[in-house]
């Protein structure tokens, strides 16, 4: 392989972020549309030749429950209890970055991870908007009308209102999990 | 500037599509939009390093006129006139594809360029899928829904339809041209 230090230099990092999820299923599990997406920006936009010239910035929005609690049949004795559970949910969405980090060394690409907390379409737009990618990646389920209705359809609010570029890794239907909780 | 004879074997091209228009005041300029589509595919996506790994396949679809006719001002005596009138069209659409290619050009990134027929969104979609691109760019004005209804939205539908990912390069209303007409 050719040396790329020359280029270094005079060419900034490609920055490509990357907001997924977990599956169905839940934790740590990807789910198949981020795992989809992180596909097409390895195998797609990566060049093999300079892949020292991209950096993925991997963004995993947690979702806190309406009324504050994640779990409402646990019994918390004690404030470290409640303590504990925090930082399990917070251990729960590290296991889910550690699958694309992990990827992305396998790669060879630099990256960065981490996590936010939030309605993940408002949280990855202001994500977008303090980090400057060039490019904001994000999976889909390709749902129709009703299910993105009460599945909720991120992809589409990012796409209308990131501030930069947004490419949505669609999948064909023949894509889909045999179970659809690994989805 | 290193080699990459040794990468080009191993690793195919990235083909990126883009669909060009004109500008509201007509051939051959380009319009703002499609500028910034190319601008964006030249300055974010390319990696300087390695330019031979890309190639830019660029379509300009032209709309034919409803009744069939391009100009009921003009008058033709001779099938002559006819036909040259028809040759004016095409060579008004390949003037506009010359920016497009010049541009690739200047960039030292390998290009072809081609005309097509039709309902642009449906026309752009059936080229996708005939060469199946890894990443669709397109520029938008960056209309609002009722601007949409009117002027018609061929990002957003081929954001839906494309059979690959679609990149939708959006432009801030700050960067609107002063004529409205060089839109």
């Amino acid at each position: 392989m050719a040396e790329q230090g020359s280029a270094e230099s005079i060419c900034p990092k490609m920055q490509v972020m990357l907001a997924v999820s977990h599956s169905i299923k839940g934790y740590p599990k990807p789910s198949v549309s981020s795992r989809n997406a992180l596909d097409w920006i390895i195998t797609k936009l990566l060049r093999p030749c300079c892949k020292k010239e991209y950096k993925i910035l991997i963004l995993h929005v947690q979702i806190p429950d309406e009324d504050g609690y994640d779990d409402m049949d646990s019994m918390y004795t004690t404030v470290n209890d409640i303590r504990s559970h925090h930082k399990t949910e917070k251990q729960k969405g590290l296991a889910l970055l550690e699958y694309f980090v992990k990827r992305c060394n396998e790669a060879e690409v630099d990256c960065e991870a981490w996590l936010s907390k939030g309605d993940p379409k408002l949280v990855i737009c202001k994500e977008a908007k303090e980090r400057q990618p060039d490019l904001l990646v994000l999976g889909s389920r390709g749902l129709g009308t009703l299910q993105r209705i009460f599945v909720g359809g991120s992809s589409s609010y990012c796409a209308k209102n990131a501030p930069c570029p947004v490419v949505i890794i669609r999948r064909d239907p023949s894509e889909s999990p045999s179970d659809p909780l690994d989805d």
